[in-house]
């Protein structure tokens, strides 16, 4: 497995370049990034989904353009400007040319008094307003007197842009793996999730071989994947072995696991297995405290197999949804730590054999020099852990849940399953 | 609900008209106090069932009348003397007639010698015999000479008396409830039970809309229950969804709880559920601390969802089965108490639908105003709740389960429940 | 049960007769052990099975013989003399006629240098080997100069021998037990195992009655399980209900549980059940821990319900393997406390009926006598004992898990039952 930390600093520079678009549920900020992604992993296609368009109990909203925003203050200053910040303006504010008062402006005014430093990130996608976000310092310091509004924006109809790749492999069995593109300037959440998804998928794409297809989704969050799964939910119902949301995965302060709905699918087991090992302190979480794509991907009546694998989860850490959230929080070993969980985890899914033995009791290993001929009081431990994996290799367990019951790392398995293989004591029983 | 004292009050009162008396397994004081409860809960129907009935492995019992009984001591004074308290003679004495020794009428006295003032609680139901109970101080005091016995009592072919009320709802399928008047004057243990059960007849019958059919009966303990079950056994395996044996449910201390033998009845849930919500101290005993009806509700063969809901649990109490437990022991408080514990279990097994969503993915709520249009960090708590509770509303799990799952009171779901309903993105999925 | 002392003694005599033999594991010390074993217990059949024969992945070693094996030092002494322990030499070592020098022959010796007055105990059957074992501090105080190293073995076409016993019981069901005599001078591991199966043996064989058939084998360990299999496995996978390996089972410090692999089975169960009761702190190791023959009984495809009933376990005394495995570390009081607990066990898993209460609702026990009639506070612990039983006989579980529910010692039920089932009351439900 790689720790090589070029890596990190490859992916860091890909979210570098990304983290100034402006970013919002549709409209041009979308579309750069997807490019962006693309010329990185070239199997990405991207969708357009018009606006008016009916997926399941929702609709696909009108498109966003934003082009400039700003206020001009009483004594002639531009304050909030957007060309600074794109989290001055609230997403999907409607355009406006207005002069206001500070009283009558203030309810458009959005802040933290908790943070006084930080710009806050807020929406209004399926109720036309318009707002401002700034830091709570500045907006104490707004004297009386009259202010120019001024946000040149569509709202209009147009398209949902997402990124789709598909990686086919000898099966037509499917690992998902979903990430959005619909935030502004944010580092872990979100530019983090599309960067590592998009390495990730450069690693698989270069992958010898692959049992599973890996089918990866770039999407704004929310109405995209529900726009997503209305398309096509029959074939990942039918295909999904697992599935993956990746969010908030560059930071450096922990790892996290948020379950599926169900708790105990491919995706669970394989996300704890690999995170038990590698952090025994990693932080989990219950599906309640779910706030993501999870919510559609493991709906009543979806119920697919998605887990959330994250550093610092989202609504858990003080920078979230600010401008506090940048590229000094994600970093390159943050983002390389994310990157190598989750590599373990899909590789350990594309390992997941069901070990059975070919022969009735224990195999005689010394015959075929896989065992010591000399007795001794200390049991070696290497051999310690074939003959355990042999004792559970019924046919009725896969590799994870042996790797679980013998208390070893399913990465320190793959080698003896290999030998095991080669000299014939052992099939696959899947 | 109703924490009114007044209604605590109204049972008190109902409790001291009923308290002092004479009860037994037979007889007038059992027809006196169910025409009492008849008054009170007029849906009440009386039952006489012949002594000599076999009812499965058990007889009815010939009916016991007791007129008058007392001692007069070698001074001439009259002691033990039923008329000042019924708990004075041994339940089930034959007649007797008699002058004895001090020493030859020890064997027919019984008192507790760690509980000196006390009147201990005493019957012989299945083999004649005759006696008196006393305060242990009392009994000490007596000196020797000759003593005069006097028990006027018949013991003769009658009936075994039980009332039963029928409430039908819009379902065949019943919620049981059964409390005992066997007991002489004793207040938690158990003129509470048939007060609290009567009480909760009245709400019960005043109710717009029952779903179920409730079945109440107030019956002499064990032979009681035997006779009844020998009579109702197949509609009650049939139709019952849940009950509950009312005992022990009038004084202030706690509240406990006893599994029906299975452990995990509808019953269980629901009265868990709700204790674990009202007081998260209650006590929870294990089926083998059982000692009432239960022991044949949940016999081998009969097997029926029944538990116990109480205040102290019998046989857990220091006044337990003596004279000590009065009405200063049993409060309006400690009545209304478990009237609202039972009510609020009743009530979570009425409303207890189970919840699927109407559509894929999250339903979009902000359309019908349900839920917020403006992104904010806060998670709103009552928007929580509703999310929580449609992401398990699949159509598998009940409200009640759903509850424990997302760890909120069930009583807190009914009205989202209604309002998602109402929408048309709720139904019932039984 | 017996805790005659007088039991315990002869077992340690019999053990003290059998404990100089130089066994392996094959050839004239397995034989003389069987049968002097015959001798005390006259069921067994021996049975001899050629070198080269194919037993699943395993061929049956050439058998080894050993008349005299010793060193000559520099000085002209004899050291490692194998005719005054026989665990001076490596087992199955090869025939060799030599003088070397000591630095030629150090990678031939064995000793533990964190044990230095030990001899160890060392074997290779699966390679042609030779050399000897003796303690570091005699080692270490060798002299350079020629040695003459002289063993006179053969390794030759011959046989493997184990016994066999079968008591045959009223249903063709049986009950196994395995135990190993492949071991030298060493008295826990493994003489203890011999002795007190055959006293089990004996103590089966007396039973006026036997429900089960009881399996009994002495064999040597892993090639002998794996040829007792391969000539046995339908008959022992169709009639075996629980079996046991006995092994380490003769010192006096504390008890240990091996489970099945299942371990969950009547086996396991009846295991853990005794051995809570006896011993509260006896010790419970995991299928992980596994090291003697339930590696054979418990193989995927295998999968006999065997659990390991032990004192001390292999591997987890200082003395194990070495010659401070001695007679004077198993004890009479150690091998009747193991013969004890396998006989509970035993008697646990004869007895196990299924009870079912034959009456609905409770049963009137004060009319067969054996309730008391007057009712009382306290509750007679026997009376509460019987109830228990009675509630939960409702034929779908064991005398052992009713046990186990009722937190009472499985023997304290036997004499219950037979009282319910004489007056009728109670059948059994297999």
């Amino acid at each position: 497995l790689t720790d090589s930390l070029a890596l990190g600093q490859r992916m860091h520079a890909l979210a570098a370049e990304l983290y100034p678009i402006a970013r919002s549920l549709t409209g041009p900020g979308v579309r750069k990034t997807l490019s962006i992604l693309k010329r990185e992993f070239s199997p990405i296609t991207i969708h357009e989904v018009p606006s008016g368009t009916h997926v399941f109990d929702w609709t696909v909203p009108p498109e966003w353009t934003i082009r400039e925003a700003y206020i001009i203050d009483p004594k002639g200053r531009r304050i909030c400007d957007f060309s600074l910040n794109n989290l001055h303006v609230v997403g999907y504010s409607v355009p406006v040319q207005a002069r206001l008062s500070l009283e009558d402006l203030q309810p458009h005014l959005y802040s933290l008094p908790d943070q006084p430093d930080a710009i806050p990130y807020v929406t209004s996608y399926y109720e036309e307003r318009w707002g401002f976000c700034l830091p709570h310092r500045d907006r104490l310091a707004l004297e009386p007197g009259n202010y120019i509004i001024h946000i040149d924006s569509t709202l209009a109809h147009g398209s949902l842009t997402y990124g789709e790749a598909l990686l086919p492999g000898e099966s037509l069995d499917e690992v998902f793996l979903s990430t959005y593109v619909c935030h502004p300037s944010m580092a872990n959440n979100e530019i983090s999730g599309s960067v590592v998804t998009a390495f990730i998928g450069k690693w698989l794409a270069a992958l010898p071989r692959r049992r599973h297809s890996f089918r990866l989704i770039f999407i704004p969050e929310t109405i995209g994947s529900i726009t997503y799964l209305s398309r096509n939910l029959p074939i990942m119902k039918e295909r999904m072995q697992a599935g993956f949301n990746i969010t908030c995965i560059g930071d450096d302060r922990c790892y996290s696991y948020l379950p599926s709905r169900r708790g105990n699918t491919l995706a669970d087991r394989a996300a704890k297995h690999v995170l038990r090992h590698i952090d025994p302190n990693f932080r989990q979480y219950s599906f309640l405290h779910r706030g993501s794509d999870e919510r559609q991907y493991c709906a009543p009546g979806i119920d697919l197999p998605v887990a959330s694998v994250m550093r610092s989860k989202y609504g858990e850490y003080p920078e979230y949804h600010t401008s506090k959230d940048d590229l000094t929080l994600v970093t390159p070993t943050g983002l390389l730590g994310g990157y190598n969980a989750l590599r373990l985890i899909l590789e350990a899914i594309e390992r997941n054999v069901c070990p059975r033995i070919t022969v009735l009791c224990e195999p005689q290993l010394s015959k075929r020099g896989l065992y010591p001929t000399l007795s001794k009081n200390e049991y070696d431990r290497s051999i310690k852990t074939m003959m355990d994996l042999i004792a559970y290799s019924d046919g009725t367990k896969d590799l994870i849940q042996i790797a679980e019951i013998i208390e070893k790392p399913v990465w320190t398995l793959y080698e003896i399953v290999s030998r095991l293989t080669a000299v014939g004591v052992m099939e696959d029983g899947h």
